[in-house]
């Protein structure tokens, strides 16, 4: 077998065999195939693509390039939900309470944020003493005493991503849906749970801009996932406007607090009641609305927010903050944006990739790897697409601790606002549910 | 300026500008730009192609990496001809000639023969005691003395053509126009002649197979060639068919001879005379039909042979070989296929590629660049396609100083001829002209 003539059929797209992508797979984490070889594979598949059957085997061949996470020791059936990324998306701190109390379990590994959007791992940081770094055998004991356990990433999993996102990095075969759907699904594959919930975000503020590549994506890794003996499910749901009021790591963490007590944000407590509700109906409780109405009840009553408690508490943080989010430390500095034009009417939309890049100004999050993150640095907006505004009207609040920020990351606010006369049409928050049938 | 981003918009199939194209070819040939930038670069024009004022920049880019030879101190117009290779097509020996006799200079860098098809500086080497390697200046005095001079490869000719082809055949991006186009193209504008003609074959023993694929690279070529000032025509000619009779090193010498004295094959005859005249055209020597009467007359008079004796005797040659080609060693071992099938009836087609790759087992050519060739071997085709055969027939000869060879190479020449008991349609020998309105 050579790869040149495994190239050469992806160039002409004809269908690549098990065994050919086997091959490339493992002899390019081996070495034996350079990157230059490999570069001229990844533009033929941006071309040509890649068909369910051809996409689930790359992403087996990676998700086996390096360690498989063992998730047997933990008893019950393992849910695993995975965004594709957004700004103020805090769902997984508001959902994996929820579906534990119910005896689903949840032993995920998040990553932190880079760019425009925020990463679970570094919110939950924002709790002080709260750790995510953890032994394999420390995480599995808390997942089985509390039935949840958040961590950063860690272990070799899935190195043939790594080595092939970086070689997509540099050659612009990024925008490839084929090939996105294998990295993120192996890295899911990799980390063990039985079934996966996938979100993907759609509209400004997300990695996919059109609803219709995000319908592709989805039905991709649900394919892969359902080809890869996971049961899968993928909810499209809306990046076009941040998802809650709050962008920023502790101020984010305070909405999960609200949302858990009943009190968040309509979107928000929407979007984590459907996330939720997949999950449980994934791990076998019912039907899509028994499972919607369970959700409902573990925040109704209570449940959930406890459940949140014992996670906190098991990874070291301290409970008296969830208790009581006042205690949180507030930034130094703030401003409040007000509407200035002498208009009434309403927000037609808002560049909610813009919102990021300034909620990241601020210090919320990070522009290169190593920066540290300022956890009450961010923004709360006051108002959101469809709202209706006048002039004095409180737009939005920002939040920092770097007082020479503050100037850019307003201008980029309003440049990130549109106003308009006529009341934007309503964007549903859920697209589509894909499951296979 | 970032590689990055000009993948991305060739990628994205929009126009590169004449900055960017500069840019990487400068720094892909400085090693600044690594192979699997290059690699996800060239599948991305093999995509998306690339349109005349791209191609044009690319290729004069691409020539003006290395050394450009002046061939300023050679009086006259210079005319260069490039074939894409064909088996027996030992047309450069016929042409040089007549056009040198008429004062054209033809100052020609040539290539040896690989795999099915041969190459020019072998051929003349079967002439006993004929040199092909001479410093520049001993070159450019054989041209000024006796108006040709036909040598092989040297100097530093297009590195980027070398260093972009190696990438090329290991990437499965060879088979694209654009860039088959550009690497013609960049040796010949660094070969230095004022005009060009390109002979493109087309058929089953050319590298383009079909006609629409001969007629885009010929238009391709035409363009770059007028685009960087070298006036420039090509003719679409057909090779599904051998050119002449003889395949083979001495055998196509002394097919060559013949044609100068007049007695040559109908075909190779044909398309020299069309050859010739086109390189007389662009030397401004008169029409079309007036050149080509130029070239017939310089045949039947006798001063193109006696042209080839001077060219001959000023590289070294043994000009008793070209007067009487009877010298030539003939090769130990010979073979007469015979129609054996009792048919009477037609040849219907010739694999010529399959008919290049016989005379190549049979010694005539290299399989491994390092092979050693016989001059002596190769096939003499006693009936070709359209011609009548019936049981008993010859249809053609084998010859080689290696008798184990002869078998094999017998089953590779039955198999490449199919009878027929229609007569076939007619091929042309000449499909299409293409010059620059």
């Amino acid at each position: 077998m050579r790869i040149y003539d495994i190239i050469y059929k992806k160039r002409n797209k004809e269908e690549l065999t098990d065994e050919e992508i086997n091959y490339m797979i493992q002899n390019y984490v081996s070495g034996d195939i350079p990157d230059y070889q490999m570069a001229a594979m990844l533009m033929a598949i941006f071309f040509n693509g890649m068909n369910d059957r051809e996409i689930s085997t790359m992403t087996n061949a990676m998700a086996h390039s390096g360690d498989i996470v063992d998730l047997s020791s933990i008893e019950g059936i393992k849910v695993d939900k995975h965004s594709t990324g957004g700004v103020g998306d805090k769902t997984t701190l508001i959902i994996a309470p929820i579906v534990a109390y119910y005896g689903v379990k949840v032993a995920k590994m998040s990553g932190r944020g880079l760019g425009h959007t925020g990463g679970t791992v570094d919110k939950m940081e924002a709790i002080p003493g709260l750790k995510t770094n953890f032994s394999q055998q420390e995480f599995f004991d808390i997942v089985n005493k509390t039935g949840i356990s958040v961590i950063g990433q860690s272990g070799n999993l899935a190195p043939a991503d790594k080595k092939l996102y970086a070689l997509r990095d540099v050659t612009a075969t990024v925008e490839s849906i084929p090939l996105i759907a294998a990295s993120i699904m192996s890295k899911k594959l990799a980390a063990g749970s039985d079934c996966i919930l996938l979100d993907v975000k759609t509209g400004s503020g997300a990695f996919m801009k059109t609803l219709d590549d995000s319908i592709s994506l989805a039905e991709k890794m649900v394919a892969i996932g359902e080809n890869c003996g996971r049961k899968t499910v993928a909810l499209i749901t809306d990046m076009d406007i941040p998802l809650g009021n709050n962008i920023g790591n502790s101020l984010e963490i305070k909405e999960v607090i609200e949302t858990l007590n009943g009190k968040g944000p309509k979107d928000l407590t929407e979007i984590s009641i459907k996330l939720a509700g997949n999950m449980l109906y994934l791990a076998d409780k019912g039907t899509i609305e028994e499972c919607e109405n369970m959700a409902k009840e573990a925040i109704q009553n209570g449940y959930a927010i406890k459940k949140l408690i014992e996670m906190v508490e098991a990874q070291g943080g301290d409970i008296e903050y969830i208790k009581n989010p006042e205690k949180f430390e507030k930034s130094k500095y703030s401003l409040e944006l007000l509407v200035e034009d002498n208009i009434e009417g309403y927000i037609e939309s808002m560049d909610t990739e813009g919102l990021g890049i300034a909620s990241t100004m601020l210090g919320a999050g990070r522009e290169k790897k190593d920066d540290i993150i300022d956890f009450s640095a961010g923004i709360i907006l006051n108002k959101k697409v469809g709202d209706k505004i006048k002039k004095g009207d409180i737009l939005c609040k920002l939040y920092t601790n770097n007082e020479k920020k503050i100037k850019e990351a307003k201008e980029k606010v309003i440049s990130s606002i549109k106003f308009s006369n006529k009341e934007p049409k309503k964007i549903p928050l859920i697209f589509a549910r894909i499951e296979k049938k």
